[in-house]
């Protein structure tokens, strides 16, 4: 059986990927990082997913970013702003965040002697985060192929991206399809402890819209 | 002033990188990794190195790889072997090391401002790993223009590696020149808490052979 490591956040993103690589008839192996994001009841939504999803293994990587970096996602100093459509980087933007997911996958991959790694990523819906573009997957691949002992031995790892050219909307419809329950998913970066959803941040904001724009019932549990 | 972030392990290597990033006029922000290495020592020598060097800031971040990866260096199942040069990828190989030790410089490069990141990495001495190649460090450079706020901005933070086209004996020559205390910095793979390198493992037999080799007194606490 092919074997794949599937980056999960908890998120409705990575929980479609994580469906569409299933459906490829990978066995997965799903990785979450607690990266000291202040929304932790997303990575408790990761292990709900992780386990009802069938995954082979869940780990959850203890990564202190906030010693380093600083995001509205991390630093308590920092507010999380309402939606705001500039065309700029927003402060929740995590400097060099899919870079450093990417490349601890793909060194547990090479361990697992794993196919292929999932990443959740949109270029379309992507909120004007760098490390979301085709552009930058492509050079991942060509750096994972040159990084790893399978790589040099001529079986790099792949590097896939399934909603790399797809909206919130299309992500949501494909999932839907794919039977995932998006009740278990949490998007929102001011979810309180039960999970539960602001609706007025950037997260919140697209994943509205997407179902809305899906025609598929939000189950969301929205605060107000 | 010039800012860059230095990776230093603690090691006769990431020690000359930092020298020479600093005759370069840099000021310099050291990050080194807990990432459950046995040799610890390693980074009791990073933090003397760093304070004895007047680095900026040194960051020891904690990353428990060896909940993801096995390897000699920090499976306490597997031994360390000593040196054999049978041009095999060796068992104290850790998966995409560089790859994420990188990454992280990258973020945090990203957050102080930094102009660049040093490695010292080397593709002629450099135990069959296949992320000390140059090739490789040309695609983490593309990499890094594609992942980054800067550089979508036109400023990409560059990856610097001083010590790529150089031996351990020119290594030597260049940190004895820039006035280096090697006594300070730790290569043994199985060093004790004292710091004293068993001149047995691969890393050893490379260090003495250097030191030999550039004509330079070897200051090196080995056991025996």
């Amino acid at each position: 059986m092919k074997k794949a490591v599937v980056l999960l956040s908890g998120g409705l993103d990575s929980t479609t990927c994580l469906a569409y690589a299933k459906s490829q008839g990978y066995e997965c192996y799903a990785l979450s990082f607690d990266y000291g994001q202040k929304h932790n009841s997303e990575l408790e939504a990761a292990k709900r997913i992780a386990h009802a999803m069938n995954a082979a293994r869940h780990e959850v990587l203890p990564l202190q970013l906030n010693q380093l970096t600083r995001s509205a996602l991390t630093d308590q100093s920092i507010d999380i702003p309402d939606y705001v459509d500039d065309g700029e980087i927003p402060v929740t933007y995590v400097p060099a965040r899919n870079t450093i997911l990417i490349a601890v996958a793909l060194g547990w991959a090479e361990v697992l002697e794993a196919d292929a790694i999932f990443i959740g990523v949109s270029s379309v819906d992507y909120s004007g985060y760098p490390d979301c573009r085709p552009e930058y997957i492509e050079a991942y691949r060509k750096l994972a192929e040159l990084a790893t002992k399978v790589g040099v031995e001529g079986k790099p790892i792949s590097i896939e991206t399934p909603l790399i050219h797809l909206n919130k909307a299309e992500t949501i419809q494909l999932g839907h399809k794919l039977g995932v329950d998006y009740g278990l998913t949490v998007s929102c970066y001011r979810a309180n402890d039960e999970g539960e959803a602001c609706g007025e941040c950037d997260s919140c904001y697209l994943r509205k819209k997407g179902f809305s724009d899906a025609g598929v019932e939000d189950p969301t549990h929205y605060i107000q």
